[in-house]
């Protein structure tokens, strides 16, 4: 589950500059081949198109969720399976990820389609933990309401993990805001 | 916040069994006019296009979730004022309307496009709902935390009000959902 260099990362990286710098709409796959010193045929043998250069990855963070999900003890309750699973997905994004997270982030922001596509795939990593926790047992709707929750903290944790001078590791602000919730749902006004 | 007939329903209605029976790709604006009795013309005067007949009606009922927010009492913790957001969005689907929403969940679930565009969908209403916690002093991360799990429930109730063989309220089975939520939370292993 470590970040491998190799390739694929120095067109992952050549890219966000480019975007970050140009815009998204004005870089092509060959100035990412060029700026990354490969041909554009390499591009291609990584990446279907631009876009893919921003997802790269993203079925080993659902194999981190998922995993978390399947070493949870035994006896541990549907939340503290999807923290469990939280907690893994934080290893993915340690402190030398976030200058390149923060990049992404803003890049993804400014363009509709890919928010639709991040969301899109949050969504599908949401329901393949719900389907998880199925598969250990848990019934329904509490497997779908957990791992939604689940989806809802770490998304609001990331988006902090991401600010402007935020050093906390993303596991802690995640378990903060785990706390949070908690607080959120028992006590009333 | 009522079903309003007129012509654009009866489109809507023409669209939907359109894309049912012969497909979301298959069908044309053409189509949907004339099954609905109307010149195409009558159709863009609509909808810009097929796609916004299923998302006909999205801007009420962000108007209901925002009502429900600004009429919940001062003394209303952010859960509570989420509850009452649902209770006002979930009398904009009355009986009548489920065989419609069923049909139009179906289109949607077969076409990744549409998937993609309802998740951006609920996302917004999601953020808005975050948006007027905060304008009634909600703090961060609890108002965002609050819309999105109001938004969870939401996805979940409805969901299950539009499975086959389900006749309880919208706004039941999202209160429901709501004490399930309590207890995941609340109850440890």
């Amino acid at each position: 589950m470590r970040w491998e260099p190799g390739t694929p990362r120095r067109l992952q990286e050549a890219a966000l500059r480019l975007f970050a710098t140009r815009g998204f709409e004005q870089t092509t796959a060959g100035d990412i081949a060029d700026a990354a010193g490969v041909t554009e045929r390499t591009f291609y043998r990584h990446f279907t198109d631009k876009r893919e250069v921003l997802f790269f990855g993203q079925e080993s963070l659902l194999d981190a969720f998922l995993t978390g999900v399947t070493s949870a003890p035994a006896a541990a309750s549907p939340l503290e399976i999807v923290a469990a699973a939280l907690h893994s997905a934080a290893s993915f994004f340690p402190d030398e990820r976030r200058s390149f997270a923060r990049t992404r982030a803003s890049i993804i922001e400014h363009n509709p389609a890919l928010q639709e596509r991040e969301q899109h795939k949050l969504s599908n990593i949401a329901a393949q933990v719900a389907t998880a926790l199925r598969e250990r047992g848990v019934a329904e709707p509490a497997a779908t309401l957990a791992a939604q929750t689940g989806s809802t903290v770490f998304h609001i944790a990331f988006a902090q993990w991401i600010k402007p001078g935020e050093h906390r590791e993303l596991a802690d602000i995640a378990a903060d805001v785990f706390a949070q919730l908690e607080t959120l749902i028992s006590a009333p006004a």
